[in-house]
């Protein structure tokens, strides 16, 4: 699998000088394994053995038996039902950290310089191909544990010169999963791959539609129009102020993400199996964390008490907590667009949503308000994910919690979906929202509620008798006003000043 | 506690008679212990003890050591929190068939009839003050078992002339326990309990609420509307049609919860501890079952495994899975009724809701859909009830589920709460919807979406431009038509008939 | 209905000196309406009338028509489904704190301090009897609050010598919701209750399971024990160090609900109808939330934004999300429990738990435990609490939430059963548990997992030959080691030392 | 893209034969468009254009403008997120169906035709890599409507002879979508392919299930065994017994399952864009349902309300219902299970499950109970799914219901997990299961429970002093019974016998 002598001199050089920074640049690139002609290949196979037998791995994977026992197992709802590419990309970083912190404490530098590369390519994603495995298999998720140190192993052995699935001289229990148990590693890749969901889709996709719904509000802020309470007419606002109102939802959603991430930060590596650190070197979880944190640029911390790192993920259960608030708030927020939206003619017509696809060919201005439907469908989702991360998390027992990668998948998922949803109605529907302010300006004058600026000047009875007596017949305010001979028009019009009622006095 | 001779003369006579229709009436009446004078009382009490100790027992109830012991332990919750009376109505009706059932087999004939006395008085309500336990008790619902049998015993004993906590000649194990468990008892009562309201409360309300939809789309079948797809105008169809499709969901509604019952008409009373049916005899199962058939008039029969129906209550969360079903056509209805109803001036003001209570004191025509709004907050109750079901219902372990109490409050909850909605609901606002024909009119003859029907005339792109031009100029569909020159009025009048388009051709 | 000379000359001296301590004795006291003997008297009634007609109002209530006109509208749910006394209590609260600020802002002394009075009693929780509505109302609460507004003016009609009913001197709108709308004062009252109850019940009870608890961790710290992973077998941890992580659990529990209060705090007062603040003066609202938090000791202030605050209950729905973690906790932490003492002979047999009643009278030992299965129950409707509110907070619409009265009953209800089943657990439950050392000892020393400990010393091949051999033979490590010829005896014991297992090295 | 004059030929000759058989075989292999070549190629494009402008198509794929368009609007969830297959393959169902009908009805003949070959191909999920479309996109589902069919007339294109794109000489919408609309084909795609997950995939798995417990419980019958209730020692009952529980609650799920279906096996086809059935000709709904059935053998019909059909989908809400209570029932048997299985020597040890994958290398008997983590983790990924469902189900608005994919994934994501997952854990565990009938022995011998069956013989109070006794010496019940000089060890024998003890007598 490495042919060549010079490569590895060169290699050898490299890590001779373990501050080279061409180390990357020498070894041979990944990709030679996940090409599309190797890829083809698939039906070569070599032959691993566990302590159940002979099994055939494909050749040109760098996964081993433990993987393939697993896909064997577990055919349960198929490739859509992948363990998350996140997750497997925050073992990377784990795996690079720890194998860091292992060399400090004595491992040997050329195997842990090459389970850093492997590591590193892991975690930036690049060999996908080499992660079969499903989130329906162990609760404890140490299947794709295994499957990480099964293809970084190999990835490092192959680095090193050495032959696939040799375990020589990379082992994948004894010197990539070093100090780790998949009972601490698992929880420690969800946290990472959370935290940078979190901060690298969920965080800035509701900052975009933050600042997107701000910029409207202060569009829209002179823009007055009738309240609606109880789905019924009510007084006066404006339209800057109703938007601002979603801002401030999206405000404290972002707030509220922010307030659940300290718990996430905090790391279960070094708890190994039961939370005790045994097998463990005193300070290896701190220096994990610090490794990680340095790695990810998020203020990871050893988690205070390992044994509740496992056995529980209460953590996680408040985060999805969190976006479960984020998804009520998009709701709102999204139906109502949808309904001050919603018309042509028949409907309240207040804002024109653009136009991003064609409606009905033959129904010019039916704009579906499409974004929002997408919207709504994420909140609904990430609410369902939600209690399946209730139920997960509640079901642990004694020392280990064994809903693990259920869990983490759907947290993930509401997280990206919340996200992303966020930026494509941003950009698709909040920034190009217009008032239509006439329609506005007229439900505004023929509103009945206006009346109520009149108790002052005429009394609560006269008022009511204006209004009841407008409602009847049909009439405008001003006109029943002026009829019943309660006040000049002029009179009405002093008073009657919907902009003065935007406000306390 | 029962001091007149001559009473307990007649009361013997009675029982001699087994077939005295008159033994109630010569009992002395319940009422005596609960009266309020006797209630002012409740600083006397007498002492008990169990296997614990001494513990003093309120001398006007009924209930005894172990009902007293259960709300030292439990406090939780306080009043509000009660097990349900249904439960212990329906315990009522378990108590009396298994002391008939139990005559058969051979217990004292003087002892079972006031046992099935006592009983009755319970499924009749008439003791709910001699019940304080919380729902929040053992999940076994036991304390609830032995509430029921310390207040029958007592209340027997004292029908018998004897005196009160002495067990004597009722013991309430001994006698109105015999045969049974807390295991398979609790369970039972469930199930009558869960049937009977279902029969008396839910299946009459949605019965009561499809009839007043079927009515009102009878009443607007003629009333021609315009659709509304992703809230947006579209194709025209009858106010009768869109009620009809509320009709549908009720229909369903009603469908879907006698679907859950033959599951629900399965008891559990025969299966004692664990389901083995120990200390019970060949026959019991079946006549007891038999019995609450006829005590009910419902389809009871014997569970077909009573491991399953004490370990596990599927049977349960199936009834709230059609609840939550049913809440979800109720969520969708009120929402439609209100937002039809949505105005007076700013709205869709398609409908007129009838106005129940004062709206704003200014503002005449402001009706709050707030019929709606009950609805929509009980479907959403019902919603989460039906998560507390699940949950309950999923972490059974072993013989033994320990989730009883809360469940059956929960399904009790969701009956009661969809039956009394749907009364008030068509009661104080779907019998007298009125449609507003003006607003439906003139949305109707504004609708662009009319110009679907020229396509076969004139062919789509002049339609479109029809549609289009008077979009944009804010014109009708007819005068753009004419202007446009490409059709006369009256061709127009011909050709687009929105009562041509309510149905396939 | 106040028919004292000189009381009323009294109350008239007393409110001449606006700081005489003495006003509440001399106020007729309010058990002069629902003493048991006017209870009974409730077929007496007097005559009110809204716009909608006449109607009788019990002659012994403070409430007046529009409360009687929403229990005919609202038969829904019966007695058990009336609005939490939490709510009334907030809202006696915001009543004082907004007459205390009208009164700053001009309202007549006497009627202000009148109100202050009646209102302090309604905070006090002494006029329960006179506030009959159900949650099931309208979504807005308008009638929770106009039934405030009702009794507290009836009330402080009272404490002036007025007549019940006349609205005069004290108006209900006029008076007592002055500068406020239901669609603000509602809001803030479930904020109050709320924190309150979080406050009050809630945050105490997790405490007292976290001290006792940590107290048990504590007691257990040298009590050495088998780990279990997957619900199997694996290596050692102390008892204490399990316990520690439940205290984790409880502590971090605490912090999530503190971590949600911020936004709980903010008071949506000030708001009136819509959120602009309409008829309100400039700095109600930011008196109202100081008067508040000056009353109940919590750092309530005004919200930031109003529209926000009427719109959305997001804060509520976060505060429910904390609560669903909490529940997560707690059902992990019984289920741990009532396994670990599951016996007595054929479980795990770890702990003995405190007996509290008579189990089976026939089967000593046999220790049901009962605290856990109420707390695991209160967790399940803690989750199904949550999802209501989830639903019912994602479908406000435009300026007004109106599932108003249903998020508050479901936030209580969960707040109240986790701070009092927490309290219950921890006195009858936690506090009384003990180690089984002797099952500890002997289930610790059967275990093959120690054979890990051998590793360094003879080889990981030599060791798993033990422990293949002992646990095939069922034979124990030590014998099976000696009789293999790999160790001695003593070095057996040396090198195999649970105690040197339970931390990194 | 269509180059060979011969084929052309051959295919008109078919084509001029409607009944050829060979048909399929002439025409070109839908693989030539997306076989790796042609998939390397996609960077190559043609030009497309919709209202909204030109739009750059992959050369190599078969969808056009408004797919295009939707990928670049709706970019969330990235690839795992696609609309799931079975949708589309549904699709291809409804569309031959419909083809074969409007063909009835007078669509030509030979575009017909093709268009039936081509939707062939969809059904058969020959087209997989041309629906990139994700969940999140317009809740109508319209652009996975359009998406197909674009595919399909551009494939029916080519098997003409046509040029991609042209929408010559078959049209998307004039052909393709003939007589439909998205509002009424994406509800029919939703029941076809959850109908056919259902049948294909869930119940099947829930048979596999059921037959091998009912093996395990024929095979355990004679194993009697201690039961337990509130996770303690309770009175025996047989293995098999136990497992009959089980196979109760998977025969009921199956019956559940059946009994949500009646309603899922209504089309909402020949609604059209409200339900009206605007657009298609009488009889057009009920024969596309035949042509539906005769295709899958699936009962199909036309729905009974074609509103409903649209505006809700309370029939996937039921069938979620049903899917959950299979969950629940899931749940409860798979932690039995584990729990049973526990130890090998610390737990209770009672199953021996089989042993699938390595534990931990050192650890021999520990077999992690994998299979059982996989089934509760899919348990609750089916309750939070349900929730999704039914928030979605409950949000439709008007004519439309606009959460159909998110609803339509969750049910087909429940159904494909539970039938997967049910047949992993039949192969994998229950199959393999065997009785540890040592450890089963041990534990109903040392029981204290079974002195119950002396109270006949020596009295209650006698039989609780052995028990109690035995309890608190730690001796066994005979050994004390005959310590104590109540019975002789031949007695105890003769009436202590568990195998009594297992039913009514």
């Amino acid at each position: 699998m490495y042919r060549s002598a010079r490569n590895l001199q060169l290699f050898s050089a490299a890590l001779s000088n373990p501050r080279s920074s061409n180390l990357r640049n020498i070894c041979p690139a990944p990709g030679l394994l996940h090409s599309p002609l190797r890829m083809a290949s698939s039906e070569s196979f070599r032959i691993e053995r566990d302590t159940f037998g002979e099994l055939r791995v494909p050749s040109d994977k760098y996964y081993g038996a433990q993987t393939v026992r697993s896909t064997m197992n577990f055919k349960i709802g198929g490739a859509s039902e992948r363990m998350p590419i996140q997750v497997i990309k925050a073992f990377g970083i784990l795996k690079k950290a720890a194998a860091e912190v292992n060399k400090d404490y004595g491992l040997d530098t050329k195997i842990a310089d090459a389970v850093i590369l492997a590591a590193d390519e892991v975690a930036a994603g690049k060999l996908e191909d080499h992660f079969p495995l499903v989130v329906w298999q162990t609760g404890s998720g140490t299947q794709t544990n295994m499957n990480v140190n099964e293809v970084i192993s190999n990835r490092a052995i192959e680095i090193l010169g050495g032959k696939l699935g040799s375990k020589d001289p990379v082992h994948p229990n004894d010197h990539v999963n070093k100090s780790q148990s998949s009972n601490d590693t698992f929880p420690t890749a969800m946290h990472i791959a959370a935290a940078k969901e979190v901060h690298e889709v969920l965080l800035p996709g509701l900052q975009t539609l933050h600042d997107a719904l701000a910029a409207k509000a202060e569009q829209f802020k002179d823009i007055i129009k009738i309240g609606r309470t109880h789905t019924q007419d009510a007084v006066p606002l404006s339209l800057g102020q109703e938007f601002g109102g979603y801002v401030q939802q999206v405000k404290y959603s972002i707030e509220r993400v922010k307030a659940a991430m300290p718990r996430v930060y905090e790391l279960a590596a070094g708890g190994t199996a039961v939370g005790t650190g045994l097998n463990t070197r005193i300070g290896f979880a701190e220096k994990v964390a610090d490794k990680v944190a340095a790695l990810t640029g998020l203020p990871f911390i050893t988690a205070a008490n390992k044994f509740e790192a496992l056995a529980a993920h209460d953590a996680l259960v408040e985060l999805s907590g969190a976006l479960n608030t984020v998804s009520v708030s998009m709701m709102k927020i999204a139906n109502d667009i949808r309904f001050l939206g919603s018309g042509p003619r028949s409907g309240l017509g207040e804002l024109i949503l653009p136009e991003n696809e064609p409606g009905s060919s033959i129904m010019p201005g039916k704009v579906n308000p499409t974004q929002c439907e997408a919207m709504t469908m994420v909140a609904a989702q990430v609410m369902g994910n939600h209690v399946a991360v209730t139920v997960g998390g509640s079901n642990g027992h004694f020392e280990l919690n064994v809903f693990k990668p259920m869990i983490i998948k759907n947290v993930l998922n509401s997280a990206r979906l919340l996200g992303d949803a966020s930026v494509s109605f941003t950009n698709n529907c909040v920034s190009g929202i217009e008032a239509n302010t006439e329609r506005i300006n007229k439900l505004m004058n023929e509103s009945l509620m206006l009346v109520t600026a009149l108790n002052p000047h005429i009394g609560y009875d006269k008022a009511a008798t204006i209004a009841k007596t407008a409602h009847k017949e049909g009439w405008t305010l001003k006109a029943t006003a002026v009829k019943l001979g309660f006040l000049t028009e002029e009179q009405f019009e002093q008073w009657v000043r919907p902009q003065d009622m935007l406000g306390p006095k």
